[in-house]
């Protein structure tokens, strides 16, 4: 085991160093005064190379094959292979494109801030066009090599294992029923009517109510804080994460739920075994599997009238006893369906579309059937095809709404519907094994959700493929039958 | 200029890399959950050693000699000989005692934070005598070089130039009038009364009206920002100055001009040479000349009747018109001279016996004439003999109150008389070359003062020795006759 010892060390090292990496990325998100966002993209650009030259060390790659001839158990095993698949997913990028990408999603980024906030894609665009340039040479470079397309081979860096085949065939499917279901929700919810909550809902007042909620999911607030950012995230390590969120003083709904939802993502990062942490083995499964346990928090337990049960009592403690802050009245605007423009405000039915949207997009942007220039144009014509929404000359709440590709973030919205896929299987199967959990959520004990999501998915980390986590936990491969029965059954048998 | 063009480009990396660094130290201290210490501080330990790297890279001994035999200017000049002592000092020490050091100042700090809120001496001990330990190994390796004595060898990290033989003079020198000023002083209060003002100052209000001094003074928010942690400072890099101060709710007084304070130190930074930033000569002169700042503005203008006045219309904006709040009120209550056991909140009169204390017991330890575990008589001692105070048993607000020696900072604490002493005599001479002043700093006009420190202080960064800045800024070399001169005109005199 000399060689697999000498690949701990080389990981933790890594380790260290992305925590500095993640927590100056938080601060740049969350704290950084604007003046300084030059010095700060050249000093993180400088630090990328660094944990790129750490990745790509020559000295790993002999070591990975000294491991390969030592007397591991299971576990060391998969770390193994885990290490493997990083390291040559890393040693394939040269360091001066990795340098590049550094900079340009730094500048893109700092871009997107300042230029959303104008509506100006002219100036947003030239930036974002250098990040797609610099995907594109990633997409190419890494497909040479394992002889993906140029899109799967990103997608293969958030969804290991997934091809656009399949999604193709999924989201071809999930096209077949979809708009009608959304029809058919949006008719039946014609004839029930909400009050809509009146602020202003202090801001102070909702930092309190989601530290409260973020506590009853069983965030650790010892290894972890909650701050704003422009766009909410999940963000530090696993010993010290950061979640930030967003508030708006006239409407304390949607910010709540998105509190929830990066707990979901923050549970998994706090619960992954500790003795793995600094391995890549140690890591989340995959950004689908991540986006499922915030969607598992989010949506399958969330949203229900028994979760929201739990937390009235903080609600109404924050906001006093109004009529719209009643039990019935919120869960009625917790599952109201509607066509929107915002991913991250749409409810869960309309959100696929979202996603399917960007996803097309992305690819042909990364296949090279498209160009930056056509973003908008293309946003519009399927926005109205999916939503019937017109985006014409708005482009701050279409392809500006997002940060992931000025990040360069392609192949990852797809983790979204597959992570409400997955969620939707896994709550399924809890609802198997304890017949009356619907009730513990509501007299708030999650003892046995959180009992079963630590066994099942965080503890096991990276440990399997994710068809051989959900396979283990659920007793099938990824079905996306459970996702459409449950909007079925949350929104039109009711 | 091939060889000093490369210098420059290696000091830019790590200039970038120290800005990875400061963001994260600044974290550590006014951000992150005390749960994650453990983790952060291996992270910082293993960023440490990069930067260390960074900074002993071999090619640099090449550069810096090839350099030598190049056509510079004067600044480049300048920047070669700052490049050179700071090369000179950085390979002096091992990597390894580096990595212990920068360990063992993390976790010293974090028991620090911990144990000090115990009283709990016993508790704290052993981590620092572990950096004491490192921190004498240190001066040892040091002196064998530049021939100093142990303690001088880190003394000259902070005050280049400065002596323990200087030191000791000027302190033998102040302890002759010291006592018997504080007491003609103490005397002459007796008779002076004034009302104390009565709390709550709610944080809120206390962080506005600090914002609004910080602008008043001239701070960039655009790049930089205040928040709170239990050692107050200024950090970060020039392009992003992270101050942080700390409330107490019940009295604004002590927070407002400890903000004042750490604003003088974020004016020096703020005003470096933009070209010059990245390079060991575009840096602060010395740990003595940045405390003249902080001291220009908390002493020698802050605490003025002059400089009161003119802020004194935000204080009433915040806090009401209180009896307590009238300005010559507050006049008063900024000059009260009383012996404490606090040194940050000590006034100017007392604040040097504070220093001269902790230099003496400092000078001993590293010398190696005494050991970790005869600090707390020695202060008790010391206390008694210089301000007439008893610290038996209170370690908390004795041999515990800074954080200085938990981050092995030995050698550092005499910056802050330096300070007082230069900043006098920096005053003197702006009263000599713009008569009214005082007329201006009651008007609110603070043009004259900042661009007399711009072009003599800040736009010189090390260009000069501290000597030559000084001798050039004034006409002289550090003289203390100035100090003096203003203790007894603003507590005697007046």
């Amino acid at each position: 085991m000399k060689a697999y010892k000498k690949l701990v060390e080389k990981y933790e090292r890594i380790h260290h160093l992305s925590h500095m990496q993640s927590i100056v990325y938080w601060d740049q998100q969350s704290m950084m005064p604007s003046g300084s966002s030059d010095a700060r993209a050249k000093a993180m650009a400088e630090f990328g190379v660094i944990i790129h030259e750490a990745s790509v060390d020559k000295e790993i790659a002999l070591l990975l094959n000294d491991a390969m001839g030592e007397n591991l158990n299971a576990i060391q095993k998969a770390s193994l292979r885990e290490m493997q698949k990083t390291y040559t997913s890393n040693t394939i990028l040269p360091s001066d494109l990795v340098k590049a990408q550094s900079l340009a999603h730094s500048k893109c980024n700092h871009t997107w801030i300042e230029q959303r906030a104008n509506n100006n894609w002219k100036g947003f665009e030239p930036r974002l066009n250098e990040v797609i340039k610099l995907s594109k040479e990633e997409a190419r470079i890494r497909s040479e090599i394992n002889g993906l397309s140029a899109y799967d081979s990103l997608l293969d860096l958030f969804e290991p294992g997934m091809k656009s085949q399949t999604l193709d065939g999924i989201f071809a499917d999930v096209k077949t029923w979809l708009p009608e279901l959304i029809q058919n929700i949006v008719e039946k919810q014609k004839s029930q009517t909400f009050i809509k909550p009146q602020g202003i809902f202090k801001i102070k007042a909702q930092k309190e109510l989601g530290v409260k909620v973020m506590k009853h999911l069983g965030f650790d607030f010892n290894k972890g804080r909650i701050d704003i950012s422009a766009h909410p995230f999940c963000g530090g390590v696993p010993e010290d994460v950061r979640l930030t969120t967003r508030y708006d003083e006239n409407d304390f709904v949607q910010s709540l739920m998105g509190t929830i939802h990066e707990t979901g993502h923050a549970l998994y990062e706090q619960n992954l075994p500790q003795d793995l942490l600094a391995l890549p083995v140690g890591q989340a499964r995959s950004m689908g599997i991540h986006e499922s346990q915030s969607l598992f928090f989010e949506m399958q337990m969330g949203r229900s009238g028994e979760f929201l049960k739990s937390i009235h009592p903080y609600i109404i403690e924050s906001f006093g006893n109004d009529e719209a802050l009643a039990l019935d009245n919120l869960v009625k605007i917790y599952s109201k369906v509607e066509p929107s423009l915002i991913r991250v405000d749409a409810d869960e039915v309309t959100y696929a579309s979202h996603v399917i949207l960007r996803y097309e997009i992305e690819k042909a942007l990364i296949n090279g059937q498209i160009q930056t220039s056509d973003i908008p144009d293309m946003w519009n014509d399927k926005m109205q095809e999916a939503l019937g929404l017109n985006t014409k000359d708005n482009y701050k709440n279409a392809c500006m709404q997002d940060v992931h590709w000025s990040e360069g973030l392609f192949g990852y919205f797809p983790s979204y519907t597959l992570g409400a896929m997955y969620a939707a299987q896994q709550f399924n199967t809890v609802k198997k094994v304890h017949p009356n959990i619907n009730d513990s959520i509501a007299n708030g004990d999650l003892s046995q959700i959180k009992s079963w999501l630590k066994e099942n998915i965080w503890s096991n980390a990276s440990i399997y493929s994710t068809d051989e986590l959900m396979s283990k936990a659920t007793g099938e491969s990824l079905n996306p039958k459970y996702f459409k029965e449950h909007l079925e059954n949350r929104y039109l048998f009711n």
